[in-house]
């Protein structure tokens, strides 16, 4: 497989964003440059702080936009669209802006993770595949970072192909997965496609395909003797899948000298099971075989088995992290936030709403995180408008954005900027990290967070702040708009 | 877009998949005939029945499996593979039987849904991407299937792929949503590629782009006029929204004298809003207007509004249909059930678990479903051994499985066989339905299933029995390994 013949996925977009580009072609305004922001508004599983992700599979994409003959015929023969328009179409590529913060950036709501500056025809038609894209992975890597945080150390593989939701549930949803701190997956082609490590040993079929359990550990040491994982539950775990396991790693390891090899256990009471099968391989000489877990697992039940005693090594979490199932919706949404006049104004806009969390942040803006310098901590996110720098070389006062009272000056630190330049006139002027590249700066990135902020339940909150320029623009837009 | 210009999914396995075939083939056991099942153990949300789907995929996928060079470069790279079995992998072709249940049909927990039957390599390489379409799509139909069911006859939209876990996951979710009975979708491409009507208008941006929301309007109807739906929420619905909207009609639909339109409402208390958007529409001549609502939609918010009295003709279900996010994961497993021994007998093959529920239905079987002759309703389904025969021109006893003691005799009742030929020797022997088709024999097969089975809580139990000496055999196998 070649990561490069990929299909076009430019016909994956929402309907309406092909007749709204109609109409604005109609209606003249299909040059006109639009800024679009891409935020979230809440995190999932009630966490401190998501995890971006996706914005390698948003580059391809904007590459690789057009529209082919046969989609052209397709959007004809559905009697909406002008002829002018499906002309329009045939030489159709971005040309627009892209800013994003980097994959593997701790990001909080209401921040804009994305900014496209564009054409307005142009910066409709992305929306449906870069919201898809930024939240599917954003979902695994924000859910994958929580398990991994709760294993405290431990590895933690991804398994959850089959019951991923689609193809590409699977295969990118390992790649995030890996993002958010698991160091492999089961998904073969997220290896071979993404360098995500793929490994996996045996499934219950390969002991039933035998006459005995001992006879299928004992071959399978033989043809893998470098570190073979036998899975011990297929029958009776302790009574007979543990002994066959020492007995199997006795015959064949041994005598060449091999120390390295494993068991999985699939099912059962894993807390109980793994403390009395490590005492079994102990007392047996094997303290150097490792013992992984599968099953339903999640970030909780992984803390409660560790918190009860039990020895594991390894966690293989499937379906409640391919799918997050406790959360599997990552609501990051697509919001006009400003247009240019035909002198090249940026006019800022804002959507309303009754819901006063749901009114957007207006403007064409910069964001950017301060960390203490003296801890390397992050203290808070600040939101500007785009003219606007701020100097870390002196104390800033900033304000809760939601109870503009609540003020605190930041001093001694360092503002770094978040939203990074990604496209320029529809060129790639970004350099794409490598996988391990990201999944380390992750980590990192996370490390300046707090615990407080990383806690699982009742997170403290890291607040987004608003400059004071942009607080009054959104205040006044606000205004206007109640008259 | 072209449906046949797919990725070769053959490298989307898990990664054991791989390595037991590899032993397989070390061990002599490639050419070994074995049984695999798919089923799932519990209904999603606690419902009475699932919606198989996913089948097609799951054809292209067998009809296209093959290892590429570079997949082959790739598994060498790993050094876990003999050179004989890479060279086996270049011709590597499936060449088995697979039967299966026709998408659309109900299905209930313990009963194959599919049957595969190869050679041993064969049939562990395909279990990964088999089970995940038919957990993908199966999840999603089903869940559509409860939304559709709740909306009792009005036009339920699937309208979530930004939401969607990946590519496929909105593609083909919009697929099995259509399958349970979704009139359309807002994904493009589902159209193209499938036939999945698509529709759609405008977006919250459409409306910011004008200098007023009327003009937004004037201009839509204007360039759409045949049926144009207006987003009535950007501002305030019912000051602002719902009185641009008639305007709009008046000023533009009526001197045509065209009356088909509707306005869409995406924010807010539907019942409330949408009883007097209702007033204010007839009350201005425009009783053919259709009111749609979306946002964050489900099954129990749409019966609650309609139990409420909201005027609703049309739902667009987003995140919670395209993710299933009440419960996001179809838990399908992929079982051994017998080998043939090198005479050709079939040996039934059982997995023992400390979960009785996780005891897997042993040999190669025939799945039943019985209908009464008087009323057309499904009465229960009834597992065999594939040598066996119903003769519903005679009463039959039947009993539970889980309790053995309760029998009871089935009479003046029609026994059709669910699992159908798929593939025959690698050729594929079953015509695929188109999806309109599929769709219609879903809405037939729910039909056959009494209100009791088709409740959302607390639906009741469906029966799927095993015939005497199915249940002898698993009786048998369960003391034997038991000893």
């Amino acid at each position: 497989m070649d990561a490069n013949k990929q299909l076009n996925l430019t016909m994956l977009c929402d309907f309406y964003e092909l007749t709204m580009s109609n109409g604005y072609f109609q209606c003249g305004m299909k040059d006109r440059i639009t800024y679009f922001d891409i935020f979230f508004r809440t995190v999932p599983d009630n966490g401190g702080f998501a995890i971006a992700a996706g914005l390698e599979q948003a580059v391809r994409y904007i590459q690789q936009l057009h529209f082919d003959d046969d989609d052209i015929a397709y959007l004809r023969g559905r009697n909406m669209f002008t002829e002018e328009f499906l002309q329009y179409l045939r030489d159709f590529r971005f040309t627009g802006d892209i800013w994003a913060v980097p994959e593997g950036t701790p990001i909080f709501p209401r921040e804009p993770i994305m900014t496209v500056r564009a054409p307005a025809i142009q910066a409709q038609l992305v929306e449906t595949y870069l919201l898809l894209t930024l939240n599917h992975q954003s979902l695994i890597a924000t859910k994958a970072n929580r398990v991994v945080r709760a294993a405290e150390g431990r590895t933690v593989l991804e398994f959850g192909s089959r019951r991923a939701q689609g193809g590409d549930g699977a295969v990118l949803g390992a790649r995030a997965a890996f993002i958010g701190g698991c160091k492999g997956t089961a998904c073969t082609v997220s290896d071979e496609l993404f360098g995500v490590p793929a490994g996996g040993t045996m499934a219950h079929s390969w002991v039933q395909m035998f006459d005995s359990q001992y006879e299928a550990f004992k071959t399978y040491c033989e043809i893998y003797p470098d570190n073979p994982t036998l899975l011990v539950d297929t029958y009776n775990t302790l009574k007979q899948g543990v002994p066959d396991a020492i007995r199997a790693f006795n015959e064949v390891l041994k005598p060449r000298g091999l120390t390295k090899c494993g068991i999985r256990l699939d099912s059962g009471d894993m807390t109980y099971l793994t403390k009395k099968a490590r005492k079994m391989l102990d007392d047996a000489g094997w303290q150097s075989c490792k013992i992984s877990v599968s099953n339903s697992l999640d970030e909780h039940i992984i803390r409660d088995l560790l918190m009860q005693g039990a020895q594991i090594d390894m966690f293989g979490v499937g379906e409640r992290l391919i799918t997050a199932r406790s959360e599997p919706v990552f609501g990051g949404v697509y919001k006009l936030t400003a247009v240019e006049d035909a002198a090249g104004n940026i006019i800022p806009k804002i959507k309303i709403s009754e819901n006063v969390g749901k009114i957007t942040n207006p403007h064409f803006k910069k964001l950017y995180r301060f960390f203490g310098n003296d801890t390397g901590k992050a203290i808070a996110d600040y939101l500007c408008v785009y003219d606007e720098t701020v100097d870390d070389s002196h104390d800033l006062e900033i304000f809760d954005p939601e109870a503009t009272w609540k003020r605190k000056t930041v001093y001694n630190f360092t503002a770094k900027e978040l939203l990074v330049p990604i496209f320029k006139n529809g060129e790639l002027v970004y350099k794409l990290p490598s996988l391990a590249e990201i999944q380390r700066y992750c980590a990192e990135q996370v490390d300046t967070l707090w615990d407080e902020v990383k806690r699982f339940d009742n997170p403290h909150n890291y607040y987004v702040d608003l400059s004071q320029k942009l607080w009054d623009i959104k205040y006044k837009l606000l205004r206007e708009n109640n008259r």
